[in-house]
């Protein structure tokens, strides 16, 4: 009998995602196939998660050398590195405390990167001045929206407190919210209008949250994260006119502002539409902004670091924030170098400027072609339904069931798109992710997969989906 | 007007701490030396934290070549690094998905390393099994605290949840059980008896907790931080009997097990001794026993890596420890690497083990004589009074104040010792903590630093507060 009598009750209610189930099992047939068991493919491809170097994506050169440096200084005096990777690791280690990635920082991070970051951001806003004081590097974007969110929970009221969250959704943001004991009122993109965040809904979603509980913020992510919709600045304006009029405080997820495929969208933080506003929202709206060194061309989600910017808190209420992510001690500091660099990337001139330019380009096209087939590919095959990507890391298809699959996956006990992948990872060695865990319209059905891989890759892959979606289809047909 | 119209109560609840007070005013200090203002010293000597790079201890050669290496593979071909340095690299390379250590692992860890770090503690234990399913590795030891707190704090139950902890304790376990809304239940290590734990003690803070809160949990750690004390195997038993006699989770933190400096003192974890004193101790009472790269020789602070092992856990808890581990994405990659190294050292007969041994040696012999001339000084001085320090990686003397320099504290509105910190930072250029930030029995007071520093460092340290010392009882005798 454990002493644990009873597991605290925000826990308990946090539901198992189908996709560890289904990582578990990718684990036994890779294990399987290098024992050598005889399966009809060699390996399994894995676009579960939007980790781009797990399927393929390179690391980039420059940062790669910086970090080496960093890490094991004797190699500043190497001639196997650039000078330009030499200066820089050197300069970087000069602001670490004794001269070592192994001290911590300030919670915040390091003092130069946090000043360095706030003017990458000035200059990305088109001059708007950011200030160092509103920004805390963290071990990623997910820790720093749990850290934001703290301030806001208030465990103790009743009703409890709210938070307006996209129907599709990050799923462990929607498990952090839970976790901390509020409760998610969920809104839905409108998928048939390439998931477009529409106004009306926000009023519906706040509207039915009455009586259930105390909203008191709403999180977007902009480039959409499964959707792959780019907001526009009109649709940005009407989401800042509503969180004003509603005082709720706005949680802006914006880790895939480097990804940006559709010819005609553009990436616009809130910060800068806010701003550009003017009063009285410019100096008002309550905004929180996530980045990370996780996506975009670094791709570095081992390394484990993102920052917030925080705009128009009250000063009293930024002393919680500091006291809040001051309780860890710091984001790891190859992580937070790792993100300095891809603020202030080598420029023209630089001996490591053409190599870099070379990967980057290398990555941007390959990503802008990967969306087009696998959007051709899909939209191709019978059944499927995917808006224009215009986004982010992920292709979010809707799928319409034949009714028999339906019917079999309930009798499985098993949600249709479930069941789809756990036939597609057995059957043709694909790791993809259930729609059902970012949440869909009742009576949809979607699955998830990650686009940033290499040409090579995505080709492979939708040929397997392919020859397997042919064959689902044929069997419950 | 803040959105924030009621902060958390939670967050409210944190003390702000004076150390953060102190290092913004060593921050200052040494911007203003840099500028070229003059001041008794020319630099700040910071051994405020338990960082051993920040005060001068040198990283290991092996760990770094390694780490560099699985940051920029391209150096596993060259022939400055070790040969077994190379193939280390190669092999941990080979265990990261993609080949990147800029891919996520799974949620608990490397899968790898995750049972390197069990085939460790089996080997520390003396044989006593471990299973990898208990092991979680995460960012920090401070993070797996905190997670594993999750489970057990009920932040709705009434009355609220209880831990104890000891007095004197770090200051961040107190802050995370409070932001859990939870309740610090204190209890008192013997300061005359070398701050031994003693389990009448235990007995009574359980008795104060009647009807205030429910206590599920107690904390321990050893060696002690910042007491110095390392527990004996008998006084480790009573508090297993303790614990199981009150049904309580023991919740151990043995981040400086590799620091044991006391000629009579061994380093036994809690897991060791609860398994030999056999049923139905070793199969009921529930532990988790917290590690760390932070600490011992390889002191990578800034890495953020450490492991929690749980024992004795009802499967069905266990599942939900997975849920609460598995919300954010995975500890630092390089920090698992790390932590990978500091478990798995060059052996003899391998190329590095020369060098290794040598620095680890240097570290070693430097923080025995650290500890031997900082306790001998500290000792020397009058109305200090240091207890014998066993293990861990401070000296936490008592500090008899004269009536004056309390009462000029008082007018300042400090507590004594932070009069006592920020003086010698001024004055001295010494950055040291103040007692009542770990907690101390009433009307006593403390301060606290590391002895992690190079034996220059040290005898610098020694000096400034010698002499500053001696000029502070002058002025306020």
């Amino acid at each position: 009998m454990s002493v644990l009598k009873e597991i605290n009750p925000n826990v308990k209610n946090i539901k198992q995602l189908a996709s560890v189930v289904l990582a578990r099992e990718a684990s036994q047939i890779s294990e399987e196939l290098r024992e050598g068991v005889r399966k009809p493919y060699e390996e399994v491809i894995d676009v579960s998660s939007g980790d781009p170097h797990r399927a393929g994506v390179k690391p980039l050169s420059f940062v790669r050398q910086v970090l080496a440096a960093c890490a094991y200084p004797q190699l500043i005096d190497s001639a196997r590195l650039p000078v330009d990777v030499r200066q820089r690791a050197q300069k970087l280690l000069g602001e670490c405390v004794g001269g070592s990635v192994g001290s911590y920082t300030s919670s915040e991070g390091s003092p130069q990167i946090v000043r360095r970051i706030s003017e990458f951001i000035t200059r990305r806003d088109g001059g708007i001045p950011s200030s160092p004081e509103n920004i805390y590097i963290s071990p990623g974007s997910e820790w720093s929206f749990m850290s934001t969110l703290r301030l806001l929970v208030n465990s103790e009221g009743s009703p409890r407190t709210g938070v307006l969250t996209p129907v599709p959704c990050q799923s462990t943001t929607n498990m952090t919210i839970t976790l901390l004991g509020a409760v998610v009122v969920p809104y839905h993109l409108n998928e048939e209008r390439g998931w477009a965040l529409q106004v009306e809904e926000l009023h519906r979603a706040l509207e039915s949250a009455k009586g259930a509980c105390n909203p008191v913020a709403l999180y977007v992510i902009n480039p959409g994260y499964p959707s792959g919709h780019v907001q526009s600045r009109k649709s940005m304006q009407e989401v800042i006119r509503f969180v004003s009029e509603k005082r709720l405080f706005l949680l802006a997820d914006e880790v895939y502002q480097d990804c940006v495929y559709g010819e005609k969208s553009e990436f616009l933080s809130y910060r800068r539409v806010l701003s550009e506003m003017g009063p009285p929202f410019s100096d008002t709206v309550e905004l929180a902004s996530f980045h990370s060194a996780s996506q975009g061309f670094l791709g570095e989600c081992g390394l484990r670091c993102g920052y917030v910017e925080l705009v128009n808190l009250d000063p009293g209420v930024m002393e919680y924030i500091y006291k809040v992510f001051s309780i860890d001690s710091s984001a790891p500091v190859l992580g937070q170098i790792a993100l300095d660099l891809m603020m202030n990337p080598p420029q023209p001139g630089d001996p490591s400027y053409p190599l870099y330019k070379e990967e980057t380009e290398n990555i941007r096209s390959t990503l802008v072609q990967n969306v087009k087939r696998a959007v051709e590919v899909v939209n191709s095959l019978p059944g499927f339904c995917c808006q224009p990507v215009e986004g982010g890391a992920f292709l979010f298809p809707r799928l319409y069931f034949p009714p028999k699959a339906i019917q079999k996956a309930k009798e499985a006990g098993v949600q249709p798109d479930t069941f789809y992948c756990a036939r597609l990872l057995e059957q043709a060695g694909v790791l993809i992710s259930p729609g059902c865990e970012n949440g869909q319209k009742e009576g949809t059905h979607h699955i998830r997969f990650c686009i940033m891989t290499s040409e090579k890759t995505m080709e492979e892959l939708l040929r397997r989906l392919t020859c397997f979606h042919s064959q689902f289809m044929k069997d419950f047909s």
